[in-house]
């Protein structure tokens, strides 16, 4: 099976922001992905889906664990794990809310298959969410010096972490060298025996540098709190 | 070597049900169906051979453990290893002798082609059988709504299970998403430390209401008793 | 890189039979096809490259185990995996020198690779080497129930193993599929806690009735006795 | 994702030498390398992504062990993994950063597009590096006779090693096979607990060969002393 995109409906944006977050360390990015849809309320207008997406990991997803594909059931309904991508107008974005595939060369194809979208939604720019537990505060890297310089007036330093393994950290270096732009966005967190046990101040965090940035309304107070897994809308 | 399917035998069926079971959890899926195969002796007239069907699984195999390919020997035969389609009349049906193949992109690339397979003999409607450890019963998920209303007149009640692991699910799921509607029926079993330890209850259960959905006749009077392994017709 | 077969002279034979060893349990088939070629010096006559030949092997060969690429090294020389096919006059064959591929797919490609390759020099018979542990004697299993009543002049009983895994087998059980005959001649070995410890007695076995069967001259004397790991030309 | 490589500007040798080093054993390779690049200062002219790169490996590089995909990060910036090709006019060289990919798969496919471009470039010869742990001095394997011979002349003995694993050994292979010569120096070294651990010591003793074979001027003193990990330029 070949990875395929389907269109739920068109779409017509101009210059879209990407904005993308997978499950990873403390759940910081998927939280935040999640919570960002939850509060914008975007449209959903494509799904992929991927002989690379497992329904089960045994592992932390990001971490290239070993898996097992199937489909996941919600409430009684089949659903084939799939790559979901939603549209907003004001500011445009395109926000995606990723899935680690399966496999090296699984996380590389599916990366490739959405920069490949991005490039034809017209995206200028790629924002992805992660966490860090070296510091304080929310940290960032990006793909070029004028994106830290700007980072640095929103208060966000570069991160000293060196490797960011997962699907996001894919999108936006092989966007990059396809001349994309754009940065990650890392919220502070604090190890875990399980690196995807949900943190939602992380993702809090997060979401507060990004209302900045996009100058964009967004209420994060309900992620004030860390909340025990399972209180949170968390699958997968 | 690429995928192949060998027909044995030109079948003409109209709107076929395709059914499939598989190893599974207590190999319910897998007895069910030979069960069915030895009560309605449907004739063969297809078999699909494929690069990921391994002759050994160092593990449960649904759970995609790690696998090794070879040869089945039976009784001084050589057999490459292959799924098998069987047709039968009244009612019309493509009953599909699943088998797990190795990594996630062997599962999804097998389910992908017989899902072609099933498009091309017209398959309307797919049902796959699996097992839940979760509560009495019979339990179903389906690709619809409608679906799920159906099954409640025969009493089966939606499962909680989140994830359906195997090849029979991913059928499904790849159906669903081209437009073949299903349901899977999972039959009441309970752990062991052996998962593929077969329980001939569950596919008892799951064959009677079959029974019922399909209105033929079928002597599941022998699963009755839980039986030890090598007593019943199982193999791989 | 795709897999390549090089030639390095043409042959001419009309209707041979391959007879094909590798690593396999306590590496009865691999002395067996190393013995044979040193006995009957048959001239090589091309090397099959392929991506999933590897160097190193992280445990049995055969069990497809983890493994890694790169050079082996003999003498000082550069030697990249390879399988070498050799051929012989009278009787005519094309005895092949197999190695045990990486992954299912692996497997099943160098398997199909070769099938081809003999299906092209028009192979009518497939002879491979194994060894069991379940019973005296020479064992055998075989495409078709005329090659077994043949095998039974032989004194060669049917195997009860139930699985074999390997290349061999698959080259066995693909060429089966594509409609040519053969079959596996099984010597006679027992457990090692290193399964892949060589047993030259049951190497020797498997030559004695290989010997019979061909109608050739073939001095297995060397091969009497058991002989401690390194003392024989083994490698890889 | 096809592996790519990118041109950062067009070089025009006539038949230069290719020289290959990588992670590996004591990270003689890697250290040799990066010191040969920090002396000659040759320019950066070419970069190869491959979906088989990954960020992070679980153990020994070259050993192919378990691996995930990521990107890493340099002081903010965003980094794809790649190998990167620099050119230095006299003696005609391409000095090649290699980087082991994941998968048996991924290593053979890497080492034959760079084997592939290399052809391209009119490579004549590939001078690989690594280490041993038996016996004294730089020990050589090599294509060819004369190679071997020459090598002697400079006092490096032909190994007694016989694997060698990892991605610049698949690159001297598949170059013999397609006709292009070669060698690797071996620099000795001792075993450690972390096989990866840096010994400059080994680098500097296959740097001072390679200085006298391609008679160029080297400072090696640097690398005269071990060093603990984390002083030398050392990373991946």
């Amino acid at each position: 099976m070949k990875t395929q995109i389907r269109y739920l409906e068109e779409i017509n944006l101009k210059s879209p922001t990407a904005i993308v977050g997978a499950q990873g360390l403390r759940s910081v990015g998927k939280i935040a992905l999640q919570h960002l849809i939850g509060e914008l309320k975007p449209k959903i207008f494509a799904e992929l889906y991927s002989r690379f997406l497992p329904a089960f990991f045994y592992g932390p997803s990001y971490l290239s664990p070993l898996s097992a594909p199937g489909v996941l059931r919600k409430d009684g309904f089949t659903e084939l794990p799939s790559i979901r991508f939603y549209s907003h107008n004001k500011p445009e974005l395109i926000i995606t809310e990723g899935y680690q595939a399966s496999e090296s060369l699984g996380q590389y194809e599916t990366a490739c298959e959405i920069v490949d979208f991005f490039e034809k939604l017209k995206v200028v720019r790629i924002i992805i969410f992660g966490a860090h537990t070296t510091g304080k505060g929310v940290q960032c890297f990006a793909t070029d010096l004028d994106l830290l310089k700007e980072l640095t007036e929103y208060k966000i330093e570069k991160t000293q972490i060196d490797k960011f393994i997962g699907l996001p950290g894919l999108i936006l270096g092989i966007g990059m060298i396809r001349g994309i732009k754009g940065f990650c966005l890392l919220g502070e967190t604090s190890s875990s025996s399980n690196p995807e046990d949900p943190d939602p101040r992380g993702a809090k965090m997060v979401l507060d540098k990004l209302k900045d940035i996009l100058g964009i309304d967004l209420d994060t107070s309900e992620l004030k709190e860390k909340k025990p897994i399972g209180e949170i809308d968390y699958h997968v």
